[in-house]
């Protein structure tokens, strides 16, 4: 084992770049895996703006969204071999806590989120508790797999929404997550408009197969209300985080709609809350997912039933790590995955 | 049958007063009940203020909470005799809007409430459609039964925050709404406590063995988090109202904790939605009642399970109707009930 590998870390406010760092050796009840590809999501590139400097300690390898293969087992590590192709609930919680208690584990009251709060994926080695490790079929092509984190969180949103097969749910914001609940949605056996106002992120949700409508120029809550007898939509997904994407959303229901919200909302909102009482409306708050949900998008993902790849707009390599934030920062790109394979092994 | 009878009416802001009116005979469908007591609430007071101008028509019989016993029948009407005592669902859907055939006929999309858009209770004789019967088993004590309607709309709220036996809920607001919300989540099995800022309310729910605490003083977030372990409350009803009890509801929650909102906001609220994501919290809208709950309702009462006629404060006569509504206009009131039985009868 070579005492260094290469890894992307952040350092403050516009630095993440790639540079050979201290490998660490799994320990009791740790796994080492080596990345494939990881994924960049809003999250990584909150902490790269220096967003999060409050909770990051610098300089940190950053990036929770991977798969890889198992290289190295910690002592008292069963049921894993080298090679298993797997992927990462990048969750430790407490165990402890009153919200762990009561079931609630993957939103723990101290919830170490690895990428975050502790090391992360963006590196040729990655070490984890054995028991964040989720087994990937073989065979499973890995840029799909490396979409498995965002899957889940769309697994969990839809799970939580309560949709059911026939019924209508709108999805207001179509970046990477919108996508994949948008597709989740539509094979639970959903009716499923998107609602999203970049042409380029349109045309990438229609050659998806989703229908998709623009909030600047076309009214949401009028289309859904013709598509359901007047009733308007029985769920609305809020994947945007913005305030006229809240409205919308709410807009759209029908009597007894769950709104699930998904998007952060940083800011305080003027919310209208008559209409959660005229028409008695829930909303959902959803936040991560829960290991269920991250099996259940392996098992999605490994039998081809999601054409999540299809969100790929860059792949760079770790190297040029810095290349891949600036894209995602720049706009235009959809999900940016990072190849963390040593060059030349590929 | 005499023609004309005594009634309530709303004729301009500040202004409801007994007077002879006509009295017209059931048609077919229909049947006339002759009320015992009728209890005013905040919509009633609301009209009477003239809040409600756009939507009712004067000079208007209002009032819609009561109980009463079968005075005559319409054509056609079966399985009623004169004398039932029963109590009446003010409530006239379409039957054929989208809300209708969705199963939520009680927030119909054009629903006639009785008492607000067309004639109410607060009268002698009262002629409604024979489907908003419910009836009162003999025995029932008429105080009690003339709060059926309050205490539909609370079966109905702790129906939708599904409130289990050992859960902790928190009460936001301790008025009649409030106290009757307790009393039927303590019957549920549930731990209750209740918030109210003012003194004589408080006093009223200690009497009626309710654990109560005054916003001003005491941090209800706090005492949730100590009697729970840390958790929160699995439930908070929000009955204020107000913006400071929105935030207490909020801020009492535990994780995937249920807002029911019960209160109505008529302006927008900000609202941080970050305890939403962050804890993954719903906010259930509730309106009025199902008649399932009217039902409950009923049986509750009629057990004499909920010692609702103590929430009484003021009984006068139908003849005294507007020092009726002063007195829940000054403040100091909890539940006002009109006995609108002809003087001299009771
Ligand atoms: N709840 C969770 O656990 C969780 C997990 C991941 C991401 N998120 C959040 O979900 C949201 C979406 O994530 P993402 O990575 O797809 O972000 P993103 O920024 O790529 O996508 C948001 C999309 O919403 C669109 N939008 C903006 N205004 C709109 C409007 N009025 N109507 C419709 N669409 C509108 C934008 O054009 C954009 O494409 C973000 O707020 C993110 O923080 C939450
Ligand atoms: N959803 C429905 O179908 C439905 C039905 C009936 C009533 N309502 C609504 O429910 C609410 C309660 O009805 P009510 O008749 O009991 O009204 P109410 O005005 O008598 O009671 C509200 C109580 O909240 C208290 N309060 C004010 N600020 C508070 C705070 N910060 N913390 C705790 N308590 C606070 C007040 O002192 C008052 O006692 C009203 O908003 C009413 O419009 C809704
Ligand atoms: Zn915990
Ligand atoms: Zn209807």
């Amino acid at each position: 084992m070579s005492a260094t590998h290469l890894a992307a870390r952040y350092h403050r406010a516009g630095d993440v770049h790639a540079e050979r760092v201290e490998r660490r050796e799994p320990r009791a009840g740790e796994v080492e895996i080596a990345p494939l590809f990881t994924g960049i999501c809003g999250t990584d590139l909150h902490i790269a703006a220096g967003h999060m400097d409050a909770r990051v300690s610098t300089p940190a390898v950053i990036g929770h969204e991977t798969v890889g293969t198992v290289s190295a087992l910690g002592e008292g590590v069963s049921g894993w071999s080298v090679g298993d192709l797997v992927t990462v609930v990048p969750l430790r919680p407490d165990s402890t806590c009153a919200t762990c208690r009561n079931g609630f584990s993957h939103v723990c009251d101290h919830l170490d989120f690895l990428g975050i709060d502790s090391p992360g994926a963006l590196a040729e080695h990655w070490v984890v508790p054995e028991h964040t490790l989720v087994r990937v079929p073989d065979g499973t092509d890995p840029r799909d797999a490396a979409l498995l984190e965002p899957t889940s969180v769309a697994v969990h949103d839809v799970r939580r929404s309560r949709l059911q097969a026939g019924e209508f749910a709108a999805v207001v914001g179509g970046g990477p997550v919108g996508l994949l609940i948008a597709l989740v949605a539509r094979r639970t056996g959903a009716e499923v408009v998107l609602s999203e106002p970049d042409p380029t992120r349109r045309d990438l949700a229609a050659k998806l197969g989703l229908e998709v409508v623009d909030p600047v120029t076309q009214d949401l809550s009028a289309l859904t209300r013709e598509r359901t007898g007047g009733a308007g939509a029985a769920v609305a997904f809020e994947v945007s985080g913005s305030a006229p994407g809240l409205t919308a959303a709410i807009g759209a229901l029908a009597v007894r709609g769950r709104l699930c919200l998904v998007g952060i909302h940083a800011a305080p909102r003027e919310i209208d809350l008559h209409p959660f009482f005229w028409r008695e409306l829930e909303l959902l708050g959803a936040r991560l997912y829960e290991r269920g949900d991250v099996e259940e998008a392996v098992r999605l993902v490994a039998a081809g039933e999601l054409p999540v790849a299809d969100l790929v707009s860059h792949v760079l390599p770790l190297s040029r790590v810095d290349e891949a934030f600036a894209a995602l920062a720049e706009g235009g790109a959809v999900k940016v995955l990072v190849d963390c394979r040593p060059e030349g092994r590929a």
